[in-house]
């Protein structure tokens, strides 16, 4: 295909919010990529445009069928004044593992990585840099044809949209309250849990609501077989320090592989913290809690980075986990991870990628 | 909510195609059906307006979290030059219960089913009169807010599109071979399985196309706890006919609730033949298969009505039912639906229903 990334500039540019409005996915920027896919000329015409609303037929697949993956990153104003993005091979790569599950053909991750990068330096006057703040950057693809068989699609268009975001919490690191969901499922082995696919998200909001009413954040989520063994909370991965080991849900098939999971991991065995990635069942955590080994528990995800969880409640009663605070290793990881985010940690991972403009795909 | 729907009718009528060319959902009439929803207005604008694209935001829930439900009905032009639907009522029932499921606020079934009545006698010069052909509706909702964060959307739209559809068979009734799936799973309890939202057939696609390489047209699912009781075939409800007796998995919460498998089940009943809803395994089919006990086998839905199924492959066994033929049962099943559908048989269950203008909800 022709690799050649077109720019059409915006001649009429937004006001931008205030560090303090921005919250989380609510403003866009001024530019978007996109790229069109047909089965009889793959992928074509990637360029970055205007943000504008797009046309859709009605019958588009994406509507009907939920044919649909994303993908979730930041980019960074760093104190020296580049810009910086955390691992985007990997959500590049994960895009596509997510494609093959969901029988969206695979992008390239070169072109999709430069395109990245190009739409970040058209708006790079987006990227706050104001502390805790970013630039969140959603790629994504949708099914376009407009035929109502339920096949996969001939059609697709792949996206790239941007918005400015605050804190996930407006302190920063702040203990939520969890609710263990003991009816619904999110996803099972054999289904697309470990696939980042619209359709988890939306079997997500009803319990998400119900949490909601019983006065937590999230849901902790349970496995759909023998609803014992935990999943994910909310959208994100999870992990319990146990007696100063930190355990994690193993990979098998029904959980999000996060990018954010996987540097915690690494974070942890490069500071010979003893991590374990296995089945672990709501049992074993709450026995670990009522034996006083429980020591801490956190979210991780690109949003948030890492949620403590200060409670859990489970079966109508509550688990407070380190008195409702936030525990040391929860905010020396959140503290490293962010630092390397952000240019002010040691990388020695070779995770932060700094944006600079490469001109050789680029036309004007 | 103001219930006075709008009319603007197109000045660009398209050809018509021919019966022989309708496919399924490739072509669509010339006008559709729109109506908004906003946490502040409620449902508004309800209106009838030319077939066109629609116009989203980039950031539009539907594209990433999937929140989206439809429905699937036909319209039939019968030979006394009538137009009849089938049990519409159930359809909008059912929207709405999948409404609740993906914390979409509910639809006014009433309303819903005048757009239905007022589109279809808009269009109704798209209802094609051949044998097998029919008028294929689709109401669908999906999220409109343009918002990142995983809740539930605070705008929506509500459509109905249709589309003239020939046989799903082009012999009008068809034994297919099925590929009872062992590796992948529909939808689990708990989960969204017996809601008609697209996630769910995202999840189905992969399987498909490994059906489609295993010479087969559709997937046999099973559980996704056990692995292996029998729930849906393809995107239809399945019946298994074991020595006269017609059994048919009991619905779950993993499966979806069918009219047409409802209305088979009544006409079952109806006819004093022996009907059972309640788990079933794939062991016991296979062992029905080998006492020669499994007379018939077939799937049932809106496109296909009754679909039977020739052959079961499961661990590399060909399990050939009934010589590969259309059953006895299965056909008379089809006769007899079809005809209450078409206004040839008589229907002593008040089922179908004739679309004749009423003007009370109308504004030309």
């Amino acid at each position: 295909m022709n690799k050649t990334i077109t720019i059409e500039l915006s001649t009429n540019k937004k006001p931008k919010p205030k560090a303090s409005e921005l919250g989380f996915g609510k403003y866009y920027t001024d530019h978007m990529f996109i790229m069109d896919y047909d089965a009889a000329t793959g992928w074509y015409n990637p360029r970055v445009v205007p943000y504008q609303p797009i046309s859709l037929d009605p019958a588009a697949k994406v509507f009907h069928y939920g044919q649909t993956i994303f993908e979730g990153l930041k980019a960074y104003l760093t104190d020296d004044g580049k810009i910086r993005l955390f691992r985007p091979e990997q959500n590049m790569a994960r895009l596509n593992r997510s494609n093959a599950r969901l029988s969206i053909p695979a992008v390239d991750e070169e072109l999709a990585i430069e395109a990245l990068k190009q739409l970040i330096l058209t708006d790079s006057d987006w990227i706050p840099s104001d502390a805790e703040t970013s630039l969140y950057v959603r790629p994504f693809v949708i099914a376009t044809e407009a035929q109502l068989g339920v096949n996969a699609s001939t059609q697709y268009m792949f996206m790239i949209i941007m918005s400015p975001v605050g804190s996930y919490y407006a302190e920063g690191i702040h203990p939520v309250k969890i609710h263990v969901e003991s009816h619904y499922v999110r996803a099972v082995r054999g289904g697309v849990g470990n696939a980042k696919t619209a359709g988890n998200y939306a079997a997500s909001l009803k319990a998400q609501e119900e949490a909601y009413a019983h006065g937590a954040s999230q849901v902790l989520w349970l496995d759909g077989v023998h609803r014992k063994y935990i999943e994910e909370v909310g959208s994100m991965n999870v992990f319990f320090n146990i007696d100063g080991t930190v355990v994690t849900p193993a990979l098998n098939g029904s959980i999000l592989d996060g990018i954010t999971r996987d540097s915690i991991i690494r974070l942890l065995k490069h500071m010979n913290v003893p991590v374990e990635e296995r089945q672990l069942s709501i049992d074993e955590v709450v026995t670990a809690h009522q034996e006083g080994r429980l020591v801490e528990a956190f979210g991780t995800g690109t949003a948030a980075v890492i949620s403590p969880i200060g409670e859990l409640t489970w079966e109508g009663t509550r688990y407070v986990i380190n008195g409702g605070n936030t525990g040391e290793l929860s905010q020396k990881l959140y503290d490293t991870l962010t630092g390397i985010q952000r240019g002010t940690v040691e990388d020695s991972f070779g995770w932060s990628v700094v944006v600079e403009p490469s001109e050789h795909l680029i036309s004007r």
